[in-house]
């Protein structure tokens, strides 16, 4: 993997870049959408090609699980398999095996959860997590060496190292514990990965919740092992407000010659917020889901099509927009199939959210090449 | 509309004919694809025009309440509203709002069901039907006049009289009274097309249940009106064989110059049974309910996606297929797809099952153009 900056911008820490790598070039800053299990949902990934996306999140923890790497890997791998020639990023499955210990992550990112025992996981220790699959009920040992493993199956263009992600709620000594360990996973995870690189990328992931200390000291000993780039993870605080106060301080400790990647965030708030720090890709399923729900993205605001206000109109969601969605079909269309409940409406609703997606950083990028951001 | 016939076959009285309507040509025999509400279920429409379904059923009982025929005249009629580009077929309504009556039609048909008095029609007369409106419980009065008035709105390319449908376990002189009933609003509805045909081509519906005197007499009724066509409906009997020997006592007696339909049927041995009668085309939603339930069609029979033993076959479905789903996809994902529940695994099955039904049809006619069939 290169990358390559090619304008730093004159405004804020906002740098346009190009990270190449062996399934192609990624422009950043750019959006990264999740196709979990080897597909965005509603959309099959020629259509996801053809609409530019230039980099796919799929989730270790659900492949390994159905249909199993074995699978992807006879395949000629994940590229092959889901027939997508265009680069993509693996996580290493931590996040959803947590997911099952602590309830949902995503609530406990936002501080709405509370530890459940309802879980999955049987033991967690140095080694690594067992835990039982929601599929058939068996044991499944997730280590940093067998998360590599699983990944190198895969084959993405970029992966990421086995890490612990604790839960919001917990007190800072509980925190450093599980930083030590995740920095112990990570090296592991690295020195899997480089026995046997395969052309692949590791980005590492900085951890230490909201604690700017916590933080700077994941930075520091991140930032000296040889990782390709540097993921942001674990938990963000409890709104944007935090979120944001963490990556000001955290970013100009990142070495700024290395991609880095804010894991699990890409609203248009966020993105507009810390593209300014100089994040380089964000990935998020919420662009996808949102268009589920029938909720559009348009450069004048979300759209609720299902809304009776647009039954009769008969223009596209936005008229310069040059989407599959907007060049044949109507809001007024676009409505009745929502209110029909046709699936029909999520696919077209999905290409266009996905379309606005790529579009709006592209014009980012040439924002921050103007010196405008 | 015009129709010509291109070959009767040596061998059986099927045939292959060319139907030209204002946007395009069917051939004939053909399938005609179910999208209820102006859309196959989970394809848009410009994948099916590509796949080149040449017509396409449109049911007017759910487009008359959602979202209504005043929205779809305003977009311009349903094929601008919906970007179809080729023929459409709507129905009368007539068939929706006696299976409310009767419970599943589809049911009754089969002389599964049983009369229902759950129901929302709350009057039959013989002016028409009074129903409450599922979606917002309104009251709507569906007459012979006012269901070819919302045919004329949509603007199909061909459009069917208002019938009435009585379930299979009705008595025969019951039938027979629903029969003549039906004949007065068939005249009614052929009334009010001819004042303004707009374009458009009528089929008549034949009726008489399993009773060959009771579909001759309204064969004999209906062919001596002016209608554009004859579609063949009501109860087909409990069985295939039922059906198929109705069939064949009937189509001798439609005349052979007119294309005729058969409403409601499709599946593949249905048509290999039937289209040596001279059917020229069938409806049905089997093909993409099928393939939404793991069942794609080959020409080496039908395979259930879901099985383990296709987990990891990584070669297409079918290998000499030409749909997008065979050129990109293999077994394996498509079992991986069904089985992580992604919406994605029905699309990309829905593109294949409707592309088998299209070539599967154009084979048909080719062996009919060689006296095979």
């Amino acid at each position: 993997m290169q990358f390559e900056i090619i304008h730093q911008s004159k405004r804020s820490r906002a740098r346009v870049g190009k990270i190449t790598t062996p399934h192609g070039v990624i422009h950043t800053p750019n959006f990264v959408a999740v196709g979990t299990n080897g597909t965005l949902k509603a959309l099959d990934n020629q259509t996801v090609n053809s609409i530019g996306l230039e980099l796919m999140f799929c989730n270790t923890y659900h492949l390994l699980l159905q249909p199993g790497t074995k699978v992807i890997k006879d395949a000629g791998g994940l590229h092959n398999f889901i027939q997508r020639d265009m680069p993509i990023i693996t996580d290493s499955g931590g996040f959803q095996v947590f997911s099952l210990a602590y309830g949902s992550v995503a609530s406990e990112l936002k501080s709405q959860g509370t530890k459940s025992n309802k879980n999955s996981v049987v033991k967690i220790s140095e080694e690594g997590v067992l835990f039982q699959s929601y599929i058939n009920g068996s044991k499944v040992l997730l280590t940093p060496e067998s998360s590599i493993q699983a990944q190198k199956d895969l084959g993405a263009d970029i992966i990421i190292p086995f890490d612990e992600l604790p839960p919001y709620h917990i007190d800072k000594k509980a925190l450093e514990r599980s930083l030590d360990r995740t920095h112990r996973w990570e090296k592991r995870s690295l020195d899997t990965h480089i026995k046997n690189p395969q052309g692949q990328a590791i980005y590492s992931v900085i951890h230490g919740g909201i604690h700017d200390d916590l933080r700077a000291k994941s930075c520091k000993y991140l930032t000296n092992l040889p990782f390709d780039g540097y993921a942001i993870g674990g938990s963000m605080g409890k709104n944007k407000q935090e979120m944001h106060t963490m990556l000001a301080n955290l970013l100009p400790q990142i070495p700024p010659e290395k991609p880095n990647h804010l894991l699990g965030i890409a609203d248009l708030d966020s993105l507009k917020a810390n593209i300014p720090l100089g994040i380089d890709t964000f990935d998020s399923s919420y662009p996808t889901r949102a268009a589920r729900h029938g909720t559009l993205f348009t450069k004048r605001g979300d759209i609720k099509i299902r809304s009776g206000k647009y039954s009769s109109i008969h223009k596209p969601i936005e008229e310069k927009c040059r989407c599959a969605t907007c060049q044949l079909y109507t809001l007024s269309y676009l409505n009745h199939l929502f209110k029909a409940k046709e699936m029909t409406a999520l696919v077209l609703a999905s290409i266009h959210n996905l379309h606005f997606m790529v579009n709006h950083m592209k014009e980012t990028r040439n924002e921050i090449l103007m010196n405008n951001i």
